[in-house]
């Protein structure tokens, strides 16, 4: 490929800030090749001043790109779920982003809120495209005394199968070769059921993986005094939800934390943002920390095969947050930085 | 009330040695009042020799007590499942159980998993007969590549109403008087609608209460970065699943997480349990501590209104923690130390 069609939601709040360090980095790291990027006026902003989410139109567009980047979409200002339902989860149902890739990894010289500064390395394998996310809910007698409000769950055989393959050959790639499918399989037995039985049935494709099963009760447990446990995990669309923001939080924050939102099997593109959102407090003020948009560029190029170029960017960052001290740099200033690094 | 009729459910595993030491403390507190204890004999043994969970008859003789003390259930030799839904959630369902108390508190001089060992003490209030937990849920196409799985989460006004109110009194009889609601009605909007307007709608019965939001993902983050932050927490019957068991691990373990069960109407009795399990691997060897489960006691005791009992075994067990090195002490050791501290 020597040209890239890239979408670029740069959202709100530090959204545009930290995405505009992504693509200094992405320039830098992918010099050869011709970088067509189309920029996409959503979230809170455009909601605001016209009442739009995701128009069928721009979702039309966007589904030509190679590959989307995100910042952050969101403020205060918008009621609870507007944006969440009619903009980042709509795209990730209509473009299939199945599977939700979130790394973890505790670099050397960043602090955890974990004493001991344990070692950290293991990526969430989160369904992207079922389970209580799928907006099967309803209220009748809504706003009475009487009201009853539900949520449904659905999972599928298919669903599950797809992303708990995709799992496992993360985990045969990996050094470690270790995948725990984290559920509530004794009290969601249905779903959980499910789970467990297409893990069952995918293994035996996978000899050389070992498996294991955690409730998401006790997985939070490890999470906070042995993360060291863990490999690859495996779970459904709300855990791991919750599973990867605490795991975000013991690798020293979301400030580091970076997303993929795949479809594996590259009918259309996938979608990659950093975890955390556009916080409007200190929007505007270059304090943003880019490095999770950057990592995130990262994951972006190795789903695009890119695997040099990805590498690049991982040794800029693991490099440049090495040398980190007590000195605060803006956010333009730890663009400009790993840039250097990667074209270096 | 100058008798309590107890129903006691020592289980398996470790079940019946912390249960031995519990007692033994409860009776060192309630000296001046006629105990009456009835043991039942529930859980995996049972299960195995009969294949019965909770028979009715069983349930309603224990209906007819004051309080439940119960250790812990489970085996791993028993399909998950069997025993959390016909026996733990079949209780709380038929009993009403509505509020699952579960207090957090680092105790000086006990360790946290996380770094500084900060200040917690919060509680959890917990909703224990709605949501997720319901066990309304099916397959279809069962086994085959095109099953589909649900679990419906059901969600009352009236469930909903009496733990917030319930929260809401809690905290307003702590010192810091702030209760944090926790859902994610970003995404599942119907029932998150539903708790934020009973919180909303209960909120001026308690204007001296401080109240804010936060949904479950960002919870768990603040949880491992500030978990100062917290007073009472109330949350849905499968939120509360997940942080009650990692409030207790960055407390330093479940070995010391005491948990409720409460009817607070008081139609049926409430019952009372340590938050760890059946722990089969150490069971049968004194090593369990039964500190969880001693705690357990107070927080019936004070259920009960006998608040001075409960206020001198909460003292004993204090003064206990404090006074803990690093030789270890028998299950039996700890529970003679506590029951000193109480008589004495
Ligand atoms: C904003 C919200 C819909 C989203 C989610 O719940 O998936 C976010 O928390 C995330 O993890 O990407
Ligand atoms: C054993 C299980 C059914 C139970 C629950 O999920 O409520 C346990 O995890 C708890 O927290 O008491």
């Amino acid at each position: 490929m020597s040209s890239l069609k890239l979408a670029v939601i740069p959202g709100d709040g530090i959204g545009t800030e930290v995405v505009t360090e992504g693509r200094k980095v992405l320039d830098a790291a992918l010099s050869d090749v011709k970088i067509e990027a189309h920029e996409y006026d959503l979230g809170a902003r455009r909601w605001h001043a016209t009442g739009e989410t995701l128009p069928d139109s721009v979702l039309e567009e966007i589904r030509g790109a190679d590959a989307i980047l995100l910042g952050a979409v969101g403020d205060p200002s918008v009621p609870s779920g507007v944006l969440e339902r009619g903009l980042l989860l709509k795209m990730r149902f209509a473009l299939d982003h199945h599977v939700n890739l979130r790394p973890s990894k505790l670099y050397p010289g960043y602090a955890s809120p974990l004493a001991g500064d344990p070692s950290i390395d293991f990526v969430v394998v989160r369904e992207g495209t079922e389970g209580p996310y799928v907006g099967n809910g309803g209220s009748l007698r809504t706003g009475t005394p009487h009201e009853v409000a539900t949520e449904v769950s659905l999972n599928t055989a298919f669903g599950i199968e797809r992303v708990v393959r995709d799992a496992f050959a993360r985990a045969q790639a990996r050094p470690r070769k270790k995948l725990t499918l984290v559920h509530k399989d004794n009290v969601l037995v249905h779903a959980g059921g499910l789970w467990q039985r297409i893990v069952r049935e995918v293994a035996p494709e996978f000899p050389d993986v070992e498996q294991d099963y955690l409730h998401v009760d006790a997985a939070t447990i490890f999470l906070v005094t042995n993360p060291g446990r863990f490999d690859v995990i495996v779970t459904d669309n709300l855990f791991g939800d919750i599973l990867t923001d605490l795991a975000a939080a013991i690798t020293g924050g979301i400030g580091l934390a970076a997303s993929g939102n795949l479809d594996v099997s590259r009918t259309n593109p996938s979608m990659f943002e950093p975890v955390h959102g556009s916080a409007p407090d200190i929007a505007g003020q270059g304090k943003a920390d880019p490095t999770a948009t950057i990592l995130s560029v990262a994951l972006m190029l190795e789903h695009l095969g890119h695997n040099d170029a990805a590498a690049k960017i991982t040794a800029a960052v693991e490099a440049d947050l090495a040398e980190r001290g007590t000195a605060a740099r803006s956010t333009s200033q730890i663009g400009d930085a790993i840039a250097a690094r990667v074209a270096g």
